[in-house]
């Protein structure tokens, strides 16, 4: 990690900053985000900090999908949503806003006012092998 | 699994359609998008069939954001990108368009004209208890 982090998160780990807490384990927190545009918007924060999915403790990522989907399956009984979005920004330029690694889940109705859109460019067929290339070689 | 799945994905998978591979193990094959904003946008897909996050294998939701993390590292170090969103959908509600569970880790870049905005609506305190309550009794 680069510096420590300081963030509502972290004051919210700590115990030095109120959350709707949904579950809690070794390994994380489970709140409600109070920001949502749907109540039962929730978000899965690691207990051990990282900034962003770079940073991520490779053991936890290991443990955060199943958590992930556990609580998907709850929010959908439990909301009765349509759908759900799992979200996890990183960078201001993909709209992070805490600086510390967190995985929304969403939970959708139809015309809820959410909006995901994104341009479709045109590149060519040696434009996609040379990066399909490109990436696979560092796998 | 409520009935087998024919989409693009297993089509791709079973070698019947072509595509840009990045990678793939016994569990996974992760591909381009072939409309993405911006070349690097990545596609990972369970080889076990589920349609959503609802139905995923939960061995494969362990191994899947170790994959992920790895994937995102070497996409955000290939193109340059100036952050990365990992989104997964489930449900016509929340944008899901190909009914086979499958994770995106997009590039991001500034200005880049994809849009992530979703409305603050007010909830009460009494609303946010309720539902934690509601979610946690259920884990």
């Amino acid at each position: 990690m680069s510096e420590p982090l300081d963030t509502i998160f972290n004051k919210i780990l700590k115990g030095e900053m109120p959350c709707h807490k949904v579950y809690e384990d070794d390994d994380f927190l489970v709140i409600l985000d109070v920001f949502p545009a749907h109540i039962g918007h929730c978000l899965v924060i690691p207990k051990i900090p990282a900034k962003d999915i770079y940073e991520l403790d490779e053991g936890l990522a290991a443990k955060l999908f199943p958590l992930v989907q556990k609580i998907a399956r709850i929010v959908k009984e439990t909301t009765g949503c349509d759908g759900i979005n799992v979200l996890q920004n990183n960078g201001i330029a993909a709209e992070q806003t805490v600086f510390y690694f967190h995985t929304h889940i969403i939970p959708r109705f139809d015309s809820d006012g959410i909006v995901m859109k994104r341009p479709t460019n045109k590149f060519t067929k040696e434009h996609f092998e040379e990066m399909a290339g490109k990436l696979s070689s560092r796998l």
